[in-house]
């Protein structure tokens, strides 16, 4: 079989920037496509800090400025692994040039910044996608799978958190490598663009369209040392944010998500409740899932605690055997075998920007909200 | 040791009739008091029913007007297990009397009742408590204790949620016996009053007050058969109801409660993080607390998930062994003898009908909020 | 309805004999019968504490020479709730006056003191019953329908526990009140008539038979103080006994027990795998069923975790509604209706006398085997 | 830093073939060393199968005579990935062409093949390695930090199990590609040398040598049609086997497994009791570590559950940020970084030939003492 190669060229060489390059190396041995990698270029501030990670993670060349690699004749696909900051800017320009497009959650820092990319890459007609991981989770697929298969029935409850604690420090300072989280303006938003943007990615893949919130948000250190200016600043981002919501479906959301839940490092949980079965999740036993299913004879019913091992269940005829588990990061290994084989069938392969910017409206409704103390109905132009 | 009587007349033989008739039965073989129960007299309305609930719990006799009961002379306490719709005038009329008055919760089907209920306790001068008996679970115990004793910090979150599933066939019908908690004439409201008014008692107890609240309610069966009227009527309760609350601490809270969780029987849980330490529990194992602390060192921190079965915890010295669990009905025993203890220092056993009436307040801002879709105070005329 | 008074005598007021009274005082307010108990009289050595007892549970008279007791003519069955030592002087004395006899576990020190009280109360004719009340705890007398049901198919394994760890202190003391478990001449021996014998009814009464075993034991701590002699003594007892065995179903078994086990209170397990299904269950959770069925559909196939509260598992309808759990004690209750049940209707209730002396002469292979290291087969004289 | 090679020739590309490719082209990525792997050789039968497998791998050549391989001149590192019944032949071979030895577990079929392998790699002064993956989990790696830091006291209890359920079919062949294990030829046993001896290896590391042992094994399948004769042929492994031990400090060992427990897929537990605290691990949930410590405060006191991925962690520190989880695979990454970072130093890697052939002696101990029924010393001629 000839291959067509697909030449990356990644910016960001951060967390991210890490877990994509693995994802990229990975691929290949497990999952079959016609096309195969080639990691042409990698991007990144300081010359020999990105040299180093171009040698590690096998990239050919590297770039200290990432608008020479997305006008480089020898990149395919521009993915975007820095602060939210930059994405509309780079997204546009790698569009421009007509580049495929990947690009790391959350799409931008708003909604307008989040429409304007959009545009550009349909403009463009280039594929595109957006980082969203957790959907590729083998557990989170097969609840996506039994959803699709009617085991629920009506839908009544859908409920998700995202709890961390790792902000709680006061003297932890914000903005810079590592903390740009922490700086409204490199991020955006706090809590809700970091960790509840995964929560209605997963929710509006799994549940459907939110049609309305009503959120409040808190920041509990409201000053910090910020990394960049060198002085005690304000701190903009939420710290933690909570909403309630309601899905076209009819059934009823809630929503929270924190950086200040001692005990919870990065405890995504989501639970669906169906007339008929009911699913539940949690990142940090990833590898499972709780299922519930009322139509089992009564005296044995109660919650099946499913090792997500098998060789019928998604992605797992790809890896090892029954009973062995994978982890976090072979949820971005699966995200560019799926982008690959689109590719291969020639299909476009969610979440492209227009369905990040889905979660981009309700993050949007979810601040505002919280801001006015009101309901928002979440914008529906798809 | 020479005992006072103290002598009860029960009204109501369901459910929680039983629940309390046990209590009573059982509290002096494991607890010490000055005052010993005497079950003098029971009601209800068919004469069969409670002449044989009279000869099975051995209450000395029976009525089947609970005018008549609470003015004998030979009642010191009369204890109300009657639907919702009956505390008021019960309470008001046994305070009349001069009876002490324990009533089952919720305390009245509005804050409006309840302010009246209260009133007449006070005016009369008689001991008074409400069972929400959750707080006398020994884990729940243990858990205002470790928050006593300070070592949670700063409080950022309260999180709670009693979810249940018995309510979604929608042939189910409404009102009458066992089935009044859906007729909103009965009960006042619906998962509001019955299921969140104890993760509010707790939380009032756990983590003081709430001061505003922002609520959404649902009514999924839209009709049922009413076995009252014998026609299909409206349904008028909630049916789920979910709110976000900020408490006087600073702390965010956020609630759910349904009766259409499927899998769920009667899962209450609640969940405090603070800054140094977590505490979790739930009803489905209320033998067990969970107790986060991260001051522990680092590499062997994690969530600590404590049987609390030994002496040296609340209540349990009086029971069995370490390791040998009690279960739900034993709440009602620890109520019993805390009250009776109270009446030996002659001090007031929380909670009483004014503690009771601050979670009648909060529910009463969560469904005018989830009415008129707005953030509301919770009155605090404490 | 009349009912036929049921005159118990109670020998021993230590856990046991709390434990036992408190079945009899709740059973008839649960469960009917023809048959009433009636508390006519307890019998411990200490004249104010058996008076005390007495007064706190109920009973109509005291006696402190347990051989007054058996004489009664006022008194319908004995129950044995002295130590070990004591079981075959009263069962032999108590059968001999024509009473019923109920002993607590193990049934005897030895299989040979054990077959004389099954000779005993055979001779006499009187119904007898041994208190291994985890027989009725729900979620084990659910594991035996689901096995009588043959839902498992052939059966492979079986495997139990029961850890403690409140003997490590070297400081502790033997003999004596509180601590003959201790002393080999009062016990008999340690864990394996202690705890094994509880795994090994069990085991007998959910999966038949054990033909052989070949067992290990340790004394860790060599000698202890002896609240008796006042001196130091060498420790008579097994701290720990571990066996394999092969039951007549053609299954493996597992055991294993000990008082040194840090972190488990009484944690009591067992497993059983079948060709189609397997089930677990432990003590420090006995609310719970943990069950897998092969037969479920292979994506959502896992282990269900049956919360035990539902009113179609056993004795559950007597209690109160799902969700709420009931505890150690409740299995008591269980047996004292049974037994109740069983005079009713003139029918045996296991385990009998008979049914017990085949875990003595399961305990028995065990000790020996542990001597002379080699494999025993168990006498099989039923 | 210049790096030296180390020129891999692996042979065998079956389930470990695959492991250990995975773990050659992943560690530079994340581990640092002086030496870099280079894949130069992989060797297997079927020369369009290895052809597949050296461009998937990106291995440089491929042969389909292992001779040929452990005589080229451009290997460093022979790496033994077929079944037991080769190893030692392979490794013989190997270790007399000067080739470093990594050979799969267990090391042979018996003790005396593994004693032959030992004298050769000894002999040839060749670094060598067995790749017992386990011990690098990161959770079990910390349980030995804690029992090195002698957080445990005097160790009582080890238990260990490997539970499966891939053979309980009866229709399951034996013999060939995939199913050799259940082929006594080619394994040398069953579930002994499988899985046992991963149990086993753990435990001499955590818990040091084994005396002595009784143990039983069960076949339940006593024939199978064999993949190689065509014919039904007598099974000659082991499909269960359980065994007693006792450690050389004192503590008693309990040991199972089986490939017929229903539920279970590759469920490897262990948990050590000490005087102070106990731990306990499996590998379904490989991320976590359970840990007791009574010297916790007694109210807060409970079995903690350590989510094993922060940086201090062992290894962790080279992957994701805390919450993230590793899985099966990233153990033999780990066993590659260390062999790597011990070439760097000069130093011996655990576990060798020789520490593996300890394990072998244990499985000969078992199986003997399986086969005469008696108790059988472990052979301590390290």
């Amino acid at each position: 079989m000839t291959t067509k190669p697909l030449r990356i060229g990644l910016i960001g060489t951060g967390f991210m920037g890490r877990a994509h390059s693995n994802a990229y190396r990975r691929v290949d041995q497990f999952f079959d496509s016609d096309h195969r990698i080639e990691l042409r270029a990698v991007c990144a501030r300081t010359e020999d800090a990105v040299r180093e990670f171009a040698g590690r993670w096998g990239f050919d060349s590297h770039e200290t400025d990432w608008r020479r690699l997305v006008e480089r004749d020898d990149i395919d696909a521009v993915d975007i692994c820095t602060p939210n900051d930059s994405h509309l800017e780079i997204a546009v320009a790698a569009a421009a040039n007509g580049k495929m497009v990947l690009c790391e959650k959350p799409l931008a820092r708003t909604a307008a910044e989040g429409a304007q990319m959009v545009a550009a890459v349909e403009q463009a007609g280039v594929p595109n996608m957006v980082w969203y991981n957790y959907r590729r989770t083998p557990a989170v697929t097969l609840a996506r799978q039994l959803i699709d298969e009617e085991r629920l029935g009506r839908i009544y409850h859908y409920r998700a958190q995202f709890l961390q604690d790792w902000t709680i420090a006061e003297d932890l300072p914000q903005g810079g490598a590592g903390l740009w989280r922490l700086d409204a303006a490199a991020a955006g938003s706090g809590v809700t663009g970091d960790l509840l943007a995964h929560c209605i990615d997963t929710a509006l893949w799994l549940n459907g369209s939110i049609q309305e919130v009503s959120a409040m948000t808190e920041t509990f250190v409201k000053q910090r040392h910020h990394n960049l200016t060198g002085k005690v600043e304000p701190v903009g981002i939420d710290d933690a944010c909570a909403f309630l919501a309601r899905f076209q479906n009819g059934s009823l959301g809630t929503f929270e998500s924190t950086r200040y839940a001692r005990g919870h490092k990065a405890l995504y949980t989501f639970e669906i409740n169906g007339e008929h079965a009911s699913i539940a999740w949690d990142l940090h036993d990833l590898h499972r899932l709780q299922y519930f299913d009322h139509r089992d004879d009564s005296r044995t019913r109660g919650w099946r605690s499913i090792h997500v091992t098998d060789s019928d269940m998604p992605y797992m005829d790809k890896w090892w055997v029954p009973g062995l588990q994978i982890g976090y990061e072979h949820t971005f290994v699966h995200q560019v075998a799926d982008f690959l084989q689109g590719l291969d069938r020639g299909e476009t392969v969610a979440p492209t920007f227009r369905d990040a910017q889905e979660t981009q409206q309700v993050c949007e409704a979810v601040l505002e909200s919280a801001k006015d103390r009101s309901w928002h109905a979440v914008a529906q132009d798809r």
